[in-house]
């Protein structure tokens, strides 16, 4: 087991109606502040007005930034720099999914630094000391960004997508109301699940070993999450599947399943490219590219994919083919995806092969990627290639 | 599930050598310190001195206050608190295990309240509301103080044992060394085992159904404990398996395992009473007066113990006869306890039956204890009785 450390402090209020609390939590570390969201259904639903009541009970004057889109951004995110020097804003309440989160974090370290805000994400990567202290109510779960430090933002001049992390970036509190997820579509639904299972295999797959307890909880979070997609397709407003799903993650994405261990984030950065130039879904390009990953570095660990595919698809293990035992196991990995509605080809979204090459070459431009094995460009195209 | 919200903001800080670290983390907080520890152990170890080193080379004043034993009492709680008082200390740094932790976090709760710190565990208890912040070099893994906001104080003055529990006893960091267990014996080490496993179980055994996620990373942790318990007693310097085991440890007692779930509790009730009067340790009682109120209880709920005997001790599901396989389950639990040479009965350690009447008793002086079933006096009496 490798030495680590782990700081989460979010708070987080689960359950129905506990976006009703928002204004108590609020009002704990602001008065004048800014709510972030996308692109306005929380007013069609009815959230919006709940959460501007209870923040009207508390007295906190609320300045209005929406229109995040998915893939958030940077011009967005100078415009909410900018309110809040102008208007002296004090915290950033969040109302969405990850892209908005991560706006929202962009936004919160800008408004505390006198230089140019891409500079957290790009180059040698200044970073974040201070920012404003922000809050969430989650509507979508899949990025994870509630609990993490991380934040991703696009480029949208020459489409880079890059991210950076700050312990000030963690949220103060986080709402999850499974209530709010039931409008999410079956498509939006195992776009998110795609997320959250890539976060636990980002973690999974390591060439550390000896982190039992590590991979015994991201097993069961798996299981957890293959068990209630299943369910929640039968019934979009299954309040139990939708929490098991919310709850499974956050936790697929606050650091408890890489204790002890490296992360691969591999897969992460060749989607970064696709959804960067694209503009898919993160989700869709992750349920593409890392099927595709796990069949290109499996043997580099047989053992590892084999006890996936024992402990969290049930493949009974061939002890004189554990070869056979993982492939078996990355074979359960696209059956689920197929079955749940993924995509499983780069052609199935339309896209086409005439940008590998400048992707993998942006994807490589900070060096390697990888720890589980680590790709140069070449893999990288190969990658792609077998993907298409 | 069940609503709920999860708050656990300590900083861990894992591995070799990082009782280093301590100096660093504690001048965030304090410049006069107060170092709380238990028998002087720590004195023949070395540890002491490197703890002294770390802190010296950031300038701490530390008064020292050692002296904390097993089931820790009242009256050192109030030489603490006298001595925070005057010496105007801003921290306290507790070095050793449970016992050292709840001493320090009563120390903490008194120190910043003008009556007596008895009030916060006994009648009515009036909540904590503020408390010196705190800091821990954890050298036991068992009662996972480490990362829980409670605290459990023996009144030597009629031998009660009561416990407290507020946001502000949560620790600002928790220093994990695992090969500072590595001079545990076999017998606390397993002494510790239980404790772990008895806070997994007191979350576990629940009648909220619909809590997949919480029950899955519990059924991982207790499999990792069971599988490192048999690991560490083959060499008590098997670095991965002290790890294991010490990191479970938090996460049996951080609350994770009990999101969207209530817990039952009336085990360690029951015990408490025992500890209380006869100053066993706590995990001795607890491997005795839990396999005894499973077998009290199991009938609430066949499934649930039917589940635990098939995800945690492998036992083949019989369909056609659930209570066996329930039964099954609880008779590994009592098999493991014995192999790795815990007591199963009071008469085992000495004690007989003459005081269960009174025990009994006090154990429900503030009410019924337990959530799984409600248990009233006479029932304690025959958890005893069937445990003697």
């Amino acid at each position: 087991m490798e030495d680590f450390s782990f700081y989460r402090p979010t708070r987080i209020i689960f359950g129905r109606g506990s976006e009703e609390k928002v204004g108590e939590e609020t009002k704990k570390y602001g008065k004048k502040i800014l709510l972030h969201y996308g692109q306005g259904s929380i007013k069609k639903t009815g959230l919006f007005d709940k959460v501007m009541k209870s923040l009207k009970k508390e007295n906190i004057e609320v300045i209005e930034l929406g229109g995040v889109k998915p893939n958030p951004r940077l011009s967005l995110v100078r415009e909410g720099i900018d309110v809040c020097k102008k208007q002296n804003i004090d915290f950033i309440l969040v109302v969405g999914g990850g892209s908005t989160i991560d706006s929202a974090k962009a936004i919160a370290a800008g408004a505390e630094y006198d230089g140019d805000v891409w500079n957290f994400y790009s180059g040698d990567k200044v970073p974040v000391e201070k920012a404003l202290p922000l809050g969430i109510i989650l509507t979508i779960p899949a990025a994870g960004s509630e609990v993490s430090p991380d934040s991703v933002i696009t480029d949208e001049d020459g489409l880079y997508k890059r991210f950076t992390s700050g312990e000030s970036l963690i949220s103060k509190f986080s709402i999850l109301d499974p209530e709010l997820t039931f409008t999410l579509s079956a498509k939006q639904t195992v776009i998110g699940v795609s997320d959250i299972l890539a976060h636990i295999y980002e973690r999974y797959f390591t060439q550390v070993k000896n982190a039992e307890l590590t991979d015994r909880l991201a097993e069961a979070t798996m299981k957890t999450v293959i068990n209630n997609t299943r369910l929640v397709l039968r019934d979009l407003k299954d309040y139990n599947a939708r929490a098991e799903i919310m709850w499974a993650g956050s936790i697929a994405h606050n650091d408890l399943l890489v204790t002890g261990k490296t992360g691969d984030w591999a897969s992460h950065m060749i989607e970064h490219e696709l959804s960067g130039i694209y503009d898919i879904p993160h989700g869709e390009g992750l349920a593409i590219v890392f099927p595709a990953w796990m069949r290109f570095v499996y043997k580099d660990n047989i053992l590892r994919f084999a006890q996936f595919a024992q402990r969290v698809w049930n493949v009974d293990t061939d002890l004189n083919d554990l070869e056979w035992t993982a492939l078996e196991g990355i074979s359960r990995v696209e059956a689920f995806y197929r079955e749940i509605g993924l995509p499983l080809s780069l052609s199935e979204i339309g896209i086409g092969e005439d940008r590998f090459e400048e992707m993998a070459a942006k994807c490589v431009e900070d060096g390697s990627v990888g720890q589980f094995r680590e790709l140069k460009k070449d893999d990288i195209m190969e990658i792609y290639r077998s993907a298409k």
